[in-house]
């Protein structure tokens, strides 16, 4: 969607380094946002992005208008199936649908053979494997590691709606969610207990709106109650008027 | 989905003068049907069929089992949208969504650069065309006229589930659907019209149970009350346990 940060880098990286050629997608899509306040206020620096694209050798940058995309209102859309109920998708409806409608849509248009997706978002992470899986579609989905600032905060293009106040706090949610992972290494299997050590870091400051913290499993992301394998703690806050979401594996 | 007929080998025939190689997919959709008997009862003559499709000139046959093409239950679908609403898709629910679902994955691993359809089943035709524009398909979908007994009679599948006495009246749907298109052609605009006209040709034989008719837009599918331009007259109908389906267009 644009506004690249060195999260993003990191993909073109990983990209750039396994690939003959690497296209980068540029297209703030209208149909997964679920807030027409968020579709209109997400950042588009599209003469910063295409500089930064050509700095990191990307060979092609697809940014088409949306009218190109959308010639007429959708009719036909991916329906997520139960990858998509929880967490983020309780909360948003509608955005997993447009999410990988969308990406079904470039995959189509670009026919990459392999796909670079930030861990940041694991379960749009989630959905797209399993929409690629149960389709057939011919492209390997890559996931690649959150980068984060120094503090943990992980880069996200809504992070430059923070002010100082705020930015300050914020690191607060990765704190929150490495002491979930440490409430699971050292051999916790409750998840409600688990969210709780959570929970209790977020509730040191007021500011931090807690939309959900949830523990589920890496391929279908449902909750879970018993921690028996790999899962991811994910959360989502508000901190004024910038939701943030971050998640870990455990 | 096999069962290989004149209809189908007027497809075949059309792929073969238009192309380098041909495929053919032979796969009965558990998905896409919403009655069990009906899945049950589907012919899947294989050795007649891959003989059928020898004979003429088609070099590869895709006829994948169930588990392959399903190795878990299916979690993301194609949700057609409104040219999936009316007609068959009102009286078999989930039925288009399960036929474009499977249309999609067997795009997705032969990577056809056509693909031919029967006007046959005219909405089927239409959900196929709209979801292959809305997901940017690369592939080129053609309709083909559907293919007729002598008597009128449209090649089908489950032609065969008819008896004799069945087989004999079955033509009647052909001809009602004639009378609407005479309608229609000297000059009635009102569906109502159209549509008693090819009642009335119906009801001339109580074995022919009537599930719809219906005049629709041909992009779209969606039922008419004024007849504007070209449209698709459709019916549905009950002969004893099978059901017939057929459509002209006007």
């Amino acid at each position: 969607m644009g506004a690249l940060h060195a999260g993003h880098g990191s993909l073109i990286d990983r990209a750039r380094a396994a690939s003959a050629s690497v296209a980068v997608s540029i297209f703030v899509n209208p149909i997964q946002f679920n807030q027409p306040d968020d579709y209109t206020r997400y950042p588009r620096p599209m003469d910063a992005d295409l500089a930064f694209c050509a700095a990191r050798g990307v060979d092609a940058v697809f940014a088409p208008p949306v009218e190109q995309m959308y010639p007429r209102p959708q009719t036909a859309y991916v329906e997520v199936g139960r990858v998509g109920d929880h967490l983020e998708g309780r909360f948003r409806p509608g955005h997993f649908r447009g999410v990988a409608t969308v990406v079904l849509k470039l995959f189509q248009i670009v026919r990459p053979d392999r796909a670079w997706f930030g861990e940041k978002d694991a379960q749009q992470l989630a959905v797209i494997r399993r929409m690629v899986e149960d389709f057939n579609v011919p492209v390997e989905i890559v996931g690649v590691a959150t980068v984060r600032e120094p503090d943990g905060l992980a880069l996200s293009s809504r992070n430059q709606h923070l002010n100082a106040q705020e930015r300050a706090i914020a690191p607060l949610l990765y704190t929150a969610l490495r002491a979930s992972q440490q409430c699971i290494a050292s051999g916790q299997t409750a998840a409600s207990a688990v969210k709780r050590a959570a929970l209790d870091v977020l509730a040191a400051d007021p500011r931090m709106q807690v939309e959900y913290l949830e523990i589920a499993d890496e391929a279908e992301m449902q909750p879970v109650e018993m921690i028996a394998g790999p899962v991811r703690v994910a959360a989502a806050v508000w901190l004024g008027r910038t939701r943030l979401i971050d998640n870990i594996r455990c």
